[in-house]
């Protein structure tokens, strides 16, 4: 697809975008391609090769988590009925001061130890996250050809992201669009980034996507709300992303999973105003492909610029939530 | 400590109980080892070269992951108040074949794409899980010098689980005790195991424990309960595990973390009836070392055992729950 | 209906069965009967005619509370998903003791007063409560034609409980079943009660039903378990109830509001094997009615059986949660 | 204690506040006045003769609500941790439609009914409640010489609003003091109104404040912030409301309960700088009054208006919360 017919589409009446959406999906679909019972998607392309090549990719022993705090000064605004994690204790050290643990919790025999316990209440897209193959619903379906009606008020049945959660272990690639398009500032809000400018990022820092391998995008939109101290439209608000151009180059480069420093993902305002986050349809919905939102990845992309390696181990499997459609997960990094 | 006194001590009078598990915790202390300010405890072992010695372990890419599943079907019967994680949906597939969901949450306007969304009320305990050093509360303090009243009703203001987030990936040893010790049965709850048969056991496995490795324990009592199809009492019932007489090879081995297949970690019944988890009180407490319980090892030994590698990559970093007393995890082991 | 045709058709097939409830829903159909719009149902009949009468019932002043109490201790175990209560603290005592709420509530700064805040996580069914409307769905719908699509993840948007909010204080009947029937022992399991004995019992008890009235129906099952100190299977086991055979008189009667000391209101097993609740169908999703479940009745039975009043002022609006297809309540009977 | 005197130790020292409050809440304390044994307060004072006399209020039965509706509209916006109530579904019309709520709930087994559930994470103070007497603490203690130990992580031991379940039906006394004070429009915020304002508004309408009675006194605040259509501050934000002034006629009158249309009850800010909701402390702490927040009394106030009535029965008995240091209510006014 050209970028002139991309423009042109995206410009169309809503049936015109509508078209290019289901277009789009179809030239990429991996529908059937690792069978009709497939749940997994591209994480069946971080075969054991792309684990060893992770492996490899360690050679100083850093670690770095590329998770949000999970707590109240999470972004989370109560858009889409998401709210930040509210944890609360079942017991405390109060209880330990006050001598009340024994009463409340040992049957009032006092035998000096004291544990404390929490509870969360946890929306699962609240935090730093992977949307299973469940997330995203078009036409009446999901991933794989499954209906819509496979995820009921008990979860999803099929799809769902504990069948991830032995797959993403792999080599991951950092792609720092700030370093390479801005001079390090955040990208603006609205600006989509397509195929030509991840290759032209990835060869300037001198590495090569490959197969099953994971694809980390930092646009410094989550720098920029960390700097300003506060989150105002980071959820939901004008951001910039993957465009649906994007999608024929990671389709190419066999990339097993994408995760962005976003709240979407992909660009914010939607390409297509009448079809909502058209990219999630061709990326989850069709190829099968396991997409994170709100990675942190300003530490990493820092210490990759200090030594101009972009590549390292990634492993961030997801919560086995039983009909989990989406789970939270600490990333990390190991170089 | 010889094992003989270790023998008199737990069975003499509640008081000698208590002198026994101060003297243990005294001889193990890490309080203040790495500072007045160290919330990290034995991670600070799990360094560059740890990491860099379980990156090497990686030969085929075989991915492992060691979480119960997360749902309705878990362990919990509500002992210490904690139940199996409750999922509900924030929208499902039934809202999209309505379509209120564009209703509900779209404002009206079908942009043709649809989104499921979950949320989970889930006891931090509740399923395969690290204990934070915040969990582990005895003479009114906690590890390294602080008081129990850190944790408020708020959570944990000093040795919180979101401290650990970037720092557990290491090399890890699995040490398999039913094959070792019982011909591949699980060992009898209550059976417990010390310094000789833990070191005895990397001995005969071919692998030897070293500075900054997570130990992983299969004491096969997991399997016991799947087998049975069952949980009955898993949970707090008699377990076999650890003994206080592991607190010394653990420490002069300087292990990092040590995980274990059963609820508690330690044996069960308690080795000191008058001082309850009085292992907890010597690793978690004193010498600040993560612990991990209910971690499901079973199929990962069925490799080694195919193999007769027992060392791997270990990648568990901890959900970053702020003032978190223990953390869900999706621990796993790359071959 | 006569009662050898209910037996009949209770004992014949599938279809029958079905057949049976139809026409039963059919003969005591309210849709319509308070307009197109109506989502009170038989609240309609308790107008302020119905509330005079129930002031009129006080005489002495005593207040029941028909409640049971609502915590860990509660029926629920895991039956279609509802638990017991789960109630946590925001900030408690303990806080207050360590100094730990001046902190974390009130930004360091000591003004002296503390205060202590509480949370419940609370299925709506868990307790004493009343089914709104929207509870009960029987062939694609439920009262007053609306489709079940009307109830989504959000809530239900019509015939919500919330509509009930101001409409269920009127003059409560009080029909003692164990006293009329079996010498004051609890009615068995199985054991259901039709028309003739709601009426003998009333008669007995020198009351008379009027239009409006709630009535109260007390098996004794609930005692029953209370007596043996354990809740084993009074959700959803074998309990006496109401027959199918009630609902004509009930409607001939104009009663607002029935609510019963057992799980299910009707009695279990069900007595059309083929159709789930059939007397919910009829009373609740054709006439509109509003069906309690786990009232509380024994002390207030003890009373009216002192006295010999059986009437009294019934006051138990329920809390108008937004969307909610059900409520909890502590009703209040005023003598 | 004269007006003056009030108002030059609210304008005093830090500590002459504090001796100010001190004296006030030893002057009008209950604390043994029922027995050390009491946890009900001035509900004491509603006695059979003050229901006879709510009972014989009603005179043309109506039956007004007044409760906020509990749902994400709701005023809570974080403050002290509390939210607004997160209304899920266990099962809803969704599942019906797909047929996933046969498989789900009924193992496959389709009984043509289906049943709707919803479950709901409240915030006990999140709308229309009640502060039960374990809600103030003050000096380490709460209401009659308890320990602020008594209220743990499991919620309250002592004074839990559980106890008053059976113990809040009797006559209610409207004070509308916008159409005393103001001609009918909402106090400003800061305004506070003592004995005085209250004596003489009960007088203007024409009714007696008795013992027993439950006061209900609308300020008109919570109309200021509906008609403005947004909550902004109407949590913890400048409001009307009772002075310290009020005590001393509110325990002469022997009133069993008060509650107000405000977030706070009392006047905001407080009067005394430095000791934060000193009224609290006088009403719940010192005499054991329940206190009910942000009740919807315009509805009620217009009908009051309208037939010059302003005496009621009144029925606001709380959901017994095992350990609840508050409960939402669905309060009613039957005229």
């Amino acid at each position: 697809m050209t970028s002139t017919r991309l423009d042109a589409a995206r410009k169309g009446t809503p049936r015109e975008q509508l078209d290019l959406v289901r277009e789009l999906a179809a030239a990429h679909s991996n529908w059937g391609r690792w069978g009709a019972d497939d749940e997994l998607g591209t994480l069946n392309l971080a075969d054991a090769r792309a684990v060893g090549r992770g492996a490899a990719s360690v050679l100083d022993g850093r670690v770095f988590s590329l998770a949000l705090p999970l707590g109240q000064d999470g972004p989370q605004n109560g858009t889409l009925g998401r709210f930040n994690p509210v944890h609360l204790m079942l017991r405390d050290g109060g209880d330990v001061v006050t001598g009340a643990m024994v009463d409340d919790f040992y049957d009032g025999r006092d035998r000096h130890m004291r544990g404390t316990d929490g509870l969360v209440i946890l929306p699962l897209q609240a935090g730093t996250h992977w949307d299973a193959l469940s997330h995203v619903m078009f036409e009446g379906r999901m991933y794989n050809d499954r209906p819509a009606a496979e995820v009921s008020s008990r979860g999803a049945r099929r799809n769902a992201i504990s069948r991830a959660a032995a797959h993403v272990v792999t080599r991951g690639v950092l792609l720092d669009l700030p370093r390479h398009l801005n001079d390090g500032r955040p990208l603006a809000p609205g600006r989509s980034v397509g195929a030509d400018e991840l290759r032209s990022c990835a060869r300037a820092q001198g590495c090569e996507v490959e197969e099953g391998d994971a694809l980390l995008i930092r646009t410094g939109h989550l720098q920029r709300y960390r700097s300003a101290g506060a989150w105002s439209d980071y959820v939901a608000g004008p951001a910039p992303g993957l465009s649906l151009d994007s999608a024929h180059w990671l389709a190419e480069r066999g990339v097993a999973a994408v995760a962005v420093d976003t709240w979407a993902a992909e660009v914010l305002p939607n390409e297509t105003p009448a079809v909502m986050q058209p990219l999630h349809i061709v990326l989850v919905w069709s190829m099968g492909l396991l997409l994170g939102e709100m990675f942190a990845l300003d530490e990493l992309a820092e210490d990759c610029a200090r030594d101009g390696r972009y590549t390292f181990l990634f492993s961030a499997p997801p919560l086995p939530f039983d009909g989990g459609v989406a789970s939270p997960v600490n990333p990390v990094a190991v170089k």
